[in-house]
C-alpha cells in the first residue's frame, strides 16, 4: 500500500488533503491510489443537501454538522461551487463563517470548483467522497452553492438527499414540483420563522399525495437553522431515511446502480482519451491527404481510426 | 453504386431530399451512403451565414440565392434552427415567404432541428452538405436561425462565413469584437438604410485595423437586404474571398483542417457508441456486485470493460 493511503486510512487529515488535491488535478498515480483506497470505502453515510438558491443550504449543513459531532461522529464537508473555477481545495468565502467547525479536528472541510468540465467536477466529487470515506467519516455531506448539473451530481452521488425549501417560493413551487418530487428523500421548510411556514409544508406534502405508491414516503419537517430550531428533527429524519434503506436492502441496490454509472462514466472519459491521444502522424495525415484527393473517403479513415486504437 | 446515390448524382431532388432523411435519422445502411456519395464532393463552394438575432440573415440569403440563381448557378440552402425539435426535413416557418425560391427547380431548401443533441445537428448539417454537394449544387448556404453552438458550427463547415452586422450595435459591438474577428471572411453591414450604418461600418473597420498581418482582409460592404440594394457588392466579396482561398492554396488547407476535424468527430462518436452499447450481461453484472463487496475496485473494473469494448 502506498505510504500516502496508509496516512488516510489512519486518520491523518494533511494526507487526506493532499490525497484529494492529487487526484483532483489527476497527478501521476492518482488512480493507483484510488484504487488502493476503495476497499476501505463504503462505511460513511452520504447527504446530498440542495434546495433553491437562498434556502441556507450551507447553514443548514452547518448546524447539521454540529449536531452529529456533539455525537462523536467524524463528518466530511464538500461544497461544490461549480461557478468557480478557482476554489480546488481552497474554502470558499462563506465557509468562513465556519470558522468553529473548521477547527474541529472531527471535521473535514473541501470546497470544489470546476476545473475544465463539470464532469470534471463530477468525477473530482465522486473520488473525495471516497477518499474522506476512507479517511474514517461516519458522514459526508455533499452541498452545492451552485444549481442545475451540480445538483442533479449530488442526488447522483447521495445516499440521502435532503431537500430544503423556504417559506414563500409562490408559484415557483409549482416549477419545481416535478422536479423535486423526484430529488428529495427528505424534505426541510427552512426560514420557517417566516410567513408562510406552514403553507409551504403543506403544498409539500400535497405534491407527495400525488404518488400513491410510496416506499418511504419523504418525511418533512420546519426548521430554523439560523437557530439551530428543528434541526434535531431533519437528522432523526435523514437518519429514518438511512435506517429504511439499510434494512429493505435499498441501500446496496442504490449503491449498485451508482457504482454501476460510476463505472460507465470511467469506461466513456477511458475510451475519450484514447481518442483525444490519437496522434496525428505522418501515416494519418498522408490518409487525411487522401480524402481531399478522393481517393479515401472520411467516413473509411474513420473506420480506420476506430481500429488503429482498438488494436494499439 | 446504390440506386438512390447514382439518382442523387443524377440530380433527382426527390431523391437527394430522401437521402438527407435517411442520414439525419441514420437509418441503417446509412454510412455506406455516405460512402459512396463522398467521391463525387468537395465541387459546391460552402457559405456559412451568421450575426446577431435580427440582423436579417434569411433575408440576406434569399436574395443572394436569388442573385446567384440569376446567373445560372444551382444553389442548396440549409438552415439551422437548434431550437427546434421539430424541423427536420420540414419547411421553417420563416421559410414560407421563400415561396418563390422553393418553387424554383435549381434550388433546394432544407431546414434541419435538433434531434437529441447539438453534435447530432452539427453530424447531420455536414453529412446534409456533402449530399447537396453531390447532388450538383454549386454553391451551398448554411444560415442559422440561432446562436451559440449552431454558429461555431457554421464557421467550422464553410468556406467563406459572411458576418450580417446592422446599424445601432452599439456597445454590443465591443463584446462581440473578440469573437467576430475570427469568425468573418466578408462583413455586411445590413439594414444600411437605418441610422448610422456607416458608423457601423467604420467600428468594423476599425476592429479590423487591430490586426496587422492579414492575408485577406475581411471586406466591409452596405446592404439593405430587403430591397437588394448592395446583394451585387456582397456576393463580390464573397467571391473575391473564394478566389483568394483558391489561388493561395488556403482552400486546400482549409478544407483538409476541415476533415481532420470531422474525422475526430467520426472517431468519437464510432467510439462513444461501442460504450453505450457496452451490454450489461450477467457476467458484467456480478463484477459490479463484487464492487459492493470490495473484492473488486470499480477503476479496475472499468480497465476491464475498456479492453472488453477495445478487443471485442
Amino acid at each position: 500500500m502506498s505510504d500516502i493511503v496508509k496516512k488516510v486510512i489512519e486518520g491523518k487529515k494533511r494526507d487526506c488533503a493532499r490525497l484529494i488535491t492529487i487526484v483532483e488535478n489527476e497527478i501521476n498515480g492518482y488512480e493507483k491510489y484510488l484504487k488502493e483506497i476503495y476497499k476501505y470505502t463504503g462505511r460513511a453515510y452520504i447527504v446530498g443537501i440542495t434546495g433553491p438558491p437562498g434556502a441556507g443550504k450551507s447553514t443548514m449543513t452547518d448546524k447539521l454538522v454540529k449536531h452529529i459531532r456533539s455525537k462523536g461522529n467524524k463528518v466530511g464537508i464538500i461544497a461544490i461551487d461549480p461557478t468557480s473555477p478557482f476554489t480546488k481545495g481552497a474554502i470558499l468565502g462563506d465557509r468562513v463563517r465556519m470558522n468553529d467547525l473548521s477547527l474541529d479536528k472531527g471535521v473535514f472541510i473541501r470546497s470544489m470548483g470546476t476545473r475544465g468540465s463539470l464532469g470534471g467536477l463530477s468525477n473530482a466529487t465522486q473520488s473525495a467522497v471516497k477518499i474522506l470515506d476512507a479517511y474514517g467519516c461516519d458522514f459526508i455531506f455533499i452541498e452545492t452553492v451552485g444549481v442545475g448539473q451540480s445538483e442533479i451530481d449530488i442526488v447522483k452521488n447521495s445516499d440521502t438527499t435532503l431537500m430544503i425549501m423556504v417559506p414563500g417560493l409562490g408559484d415557483d413551487i409549482q416549477a419545481i414540483k416535478a422536479g423535486v418530487m423526484e430529488i428529495g428523500d427528505v424534505f426541510v421548510i427552512n426560514k420557517a420563522d417566516k410567513d408562510g411556514a406552514k403553507k409551504t409544508a403543506l403544498e409539500i406534502e400535497m405534491m407527495l399525495d400525488f404518488k400513491k405508491d410510496w416506499k418511504f414516503r419523504p418525511p418533512v419537517n420546519l426548521c430554523v437553522a439560523e437557530t439551530g430550531e428543528g434541526i434535531d428533527t431533519t437528522f432523526k429524519n435523514i437518519i429514518k431515511h438511512k435506517n429504511y434503506l439499510e434494512s429493505s436492502g435499498e441501500l446496496t441496490k442504490k449503491r449498485f446502480e451508482r457504482n454501476k454509472l460510476e463505472v460507465k462514466e470511467l469506461v466513456q472519459r477511458k475510451i475519450s482519451k484514447l481518442v483525444k491521444e490519437l496522434e496525428y502522424t505522418n501515416e494519418v495525415n498522408e490518409l487525411l491527404d487522401k480524402t481531399i484527393t478522393k481517393e479515401i473517403d472520411i467516413y473509411s479513415l474513420s473506420d480506420i481510426l476506430v481500429e488503429k486504437i482498438i488494436n494499439d
